[in-house]
């Protein structure tokens, strides 16, 4: 739409070899991205010493792993992975699953 | 749900008065609200020096501001508003409507 607004669902772009991650905005802030996942892709278990995560679903499901749960998270759901937490997700379905990630402070700036 | 995982949706809670505002989670990195507003409801026009602020529309409809630019954003739109930059939002459509919002780092940490 422009700088400012986003159709976000529209945005959604996949690739067969992994994740792909399509960025709204960034700054040292924090970054915003569209993840999209295929079925059976996923984000490894990493943790950010100094760095806040927030993933929503927008759209399809998948596993998510905060520290030592595990939650089966659908369109509407919210997972917080706080600095210092070990975080990770897993499309386990049949279908495309698209999430909203925000992190801050941006881990590169 | 739990400390780490929510189901958004279903938080959502309006208040007569004025826009309602659901903590998720803060620290001194971000804060992410569930922002719930009736039919007519408002955030006025405001800015942040030092903040960066994302917008995303759960359900609903509304007017976001920011800069000079106007937009009505529906569901699966988001909306950047960098630190620096004037923005605000109106519900201005018949619907109640709610938007996940992250701010970082947070304000009054």
């Amino acid at each position: 739409m422009d700088v400012h607004f986003h159709d976000t669902t529209a945005m959604a772009r996949f690739a067969a070899e992994k994740m792909a991650k399509v960025n709204l905005f960034e700054s040292p802030r924090l970054f915003c991205d569209l993840y999209c996942l295929e079925p059976g892709q996923t984000q490894k278990d990493h943790v950010h010493a100094d760095n806040d995560k927030i993933y929503h679903v927008l759209s399809g499901a998948c596993t998510v792993r905060i520290g030592d749960q595990r939650r089966r998270l659908t369109t509407g759901h919210t997972a917080v992975a706080p600095a210092g937490i070990v975080h990770g997700l897993d499309n386990d379905t049949d279908a495309r699953t698209t999430l909203l990630v925000v992190m801050a402070p941006h881990p590169s700036p």
